[in-house]
Order: structure tokens, then C-alpha cells, then sequence
């Protein structure tokens, strides 16, 4: 089993997440969608922004890197106006959504919504409509999505984050082993698939 | 071209350095080396130290994927027992050796005390036991290391790799394309392969 986490506010968890179910069913490697939220994880490093964002020289090389390696997937891009937008609340949609058959797709959806169409995704408009294709009642979900025990099990999947070293997004977990970046994903399905032969 | 910025102190420059001579001679493109000092690079950043060492998640998690990276390359690999070693002595004999013939040996040897086995690369007595190997009197480039106009060189790479936008190393620079990390060598030679055809 290979364990995806990620966060929607993410840029290199946006190719990760449009590649991960092919690359995990060629491999027949089970996948578990894992949202958690950043911002606990970058303050533990002391910072209250994107990295991108707090050392330029990075981010400059960021948006020009992500725009070559959606290039090379076959991915489209459009580097979003705003940046980081909120991923709270997708995220803990994402967490009531977990075990639904369309995860992938509303997660998907969401990262289009960012990084393809440039759409403000904290806003509930805007999740709505991502769930729209899914689902009949949107609205239903936001609530759940607010209620008290789904921001318990965000923040507890955050903590989970913390506790299995994880420092950034995306991350994949196999048996405990880290691979960080979408540059990773192959060498974590290798490894999971291994595992499960 | 593609030019090679590399600091002896940096972990992934390693297997960087061990690859990147092959991949170019395969690829009929010609490598300029690069060596500079990441200190100031991170000075500007606000690190006084390795950020491996400054954010212990990032640390441990690069400790292991060196080892995987390594292993899938088919080269040794010690974690060194200090980290990060000095790499200054060093980069003023590759400054003072860049046009010379054995520049790309002498630049592994040191990556091999280092991260094979575990010498300490500031010592003059190990850059000269590198240096042994290609020259008859290492004495004297050692003496050419520490003149003002070799220092000074090494100074104006260094803000000339600011100036780039270079905020890590390995970085391999294709026409003022910039590809950071190991991971990135393959693309890096393709691009360099096209604009050469």
C-alpha cells in the first residue's frame, strides 16, 4: 500500500496527484489518499509562508521548474495569481470524502480548480463546484466538512504528518519509508509494488 | 555547454559529481565546472548552517534518500562522521585547477574522501593526498589555493552564482536555464544536447 500525502495548496503535489492512480494501478499498488495541512508542519520550521515564498531565489526556480516538469507530463499549468491559497477546507472535505469511490476525482478537481483554471479553492463556491460532478447535494458535505470531529481528524492526520517525519508535500509513505516530491513517486510505487508482490 | 556549480561540502553534488562527466561524454556535451561556496548562498537565506542540520526532518529524510540514490546509481556511500566538513580549501585548488585535465578526477577524489571515506576534506594534508594522484608537486597548487587572486576568484563564482538565481547546489546551468539537484542532471544534458545539435 502506498499512503499519498498532500497538501492542495502544494504546487509539486499537483503532477503527483494527476499521475498517482495510473502510475499506482499499472503497478497494482493499493493507494490511500492521506490530506493533511502544511502550515502546522512549515511552523514547526519556523516559517509562516510558503518557503516559495520566503526565499525568492527558490520560488523563481519553482515556477520555472514545475512548468517543465508539467511540460514533460503532459500536464497542463497556469501559475495561479494567488499563491498559497488556503487548502483548509478542500482539505477537510477531502477527509469526510476519504473513503468515497470519486476521492481521486474531487481531489483532482480541486487541484485543476488552482493550478489549471485559477480559481480561488478556499472559497466554498468554489469547493462546491468541485464536488458538483460527484455528488448530488454539495452542501452536505461542506457541513460535514465543518463539522467539529473532521477538524479533529485533520489536525490528527497533521500530527500523524509530524510524527512520521514529514516535512513537505507531497510525501509518500510505504511501510514507514519516506519519499518526498513528485520527482519520488515512481521509486514509491516501485517500493510498494515490491511489497506487495 | 553545461556548466557544473558544485560546493565539496554538499550531499547530493556527490552523486552528481560521480555521474555527470559520463552523461555528458554520452550526450556530446561539452561540461564547464563550477565550483563555489554555498555559505554566503545560505548566508543570504538566513542560515548559518546546512539546512539539513538547521531542520532535522529535512536531515533525516536526506540521509536516507542519498543512500537510495546511491544505491540505484551503483555508487559506495559512508555517511560522513561531521557534516557539513568545510569544502573551501578544496574549491580554491579547483578554482586554481579548472582548466586543467584532471580537473573532473581531482573533483571526485575529494567527493570520495568525503563520502566514501570519511576524511576530513578541510585537512591540507587530504586535498593534497587528491591532488597526489595528479600532480607531481601538490605543495604548489596548494600555495596557488590560498593567493589573494585564487581567493578572489572563488568570491566573484560565488556572487556570480547568486546572481543566477542559485540558491543550492548541486545546479547545473544550461544558457542560463537553471537545474537544481541531482535529480535534474538528465534534463539538464538533454537540454544541453539540443541547443548543441
Amino acid at each position: 500500500m502506498l499512503e499519498f500525502w498532500f497538501e492542495f495548496a502544494s504546487t509539486y503535489s499537483y503532477p503527483a496527484a494527476m499521475r498517482i492512480r495510473a502510475e499506482c494501478e499499472r503497478a497494482g499498488v493499493q493507494l490511500a489518499w492521506r490530506p493533511f495541512l502544511l502550515g502546522p508542519v512549515f511552523a514547526r520550521m519556523g516559517w509562516d509562508d510558503s518557503p516559495f515564498n520566503l526565499y525568492p531565489a527558490k520560488g523563481a526556480y519553482m515556477w520555472r521548474d514545475l512548468e517543465r516538469v508539467c511540460e514533460d507530463a503532459g500536464l497542463e499549468w497556469r501559475k495561479p495569481s494567488a499563491f498559497p491559497r488556503s487548502g483548509l477546507l478542500a482539505a477537510r472535505v477531502a477527509t469526510v470524502a476519504e473513503g468515497e469511490p470519486w476521492i481521486g476525482d474531487f481531489v483532482a478537481s480541486i487541484y485543476r480548480a488552482n493550478f489549471i483554471d485559477d480559481r480561488d479553492i478556499s472559497s466554498p463556491e468554489v469547493v462546491a463546484d468541485c464536488l458538483g460532478s460527484f455528488v448530488s447535494e454539495p452542501s452536505d458535505f461542506l457541513r460535514r466538512a465543518s463539522e467539529a470531529d473532521t477538524k479533529a481528524r485533520l489536525r490528527a492526520r497533521t500530527d500523524e504528518a509530524l510524527e512520521l517525519g514529514i516535512f513537505g508535500a507531497p510525501t509518500f509513505v510505504v511501510a514507514g519509508e519516506l519519499y518526498w516530491g513528485n520527482d519520488r513517486l515512481e521509486q514509491a510505487v516501485r517500493h510498494a509494488a515490491r511489497l506487495a508482490a
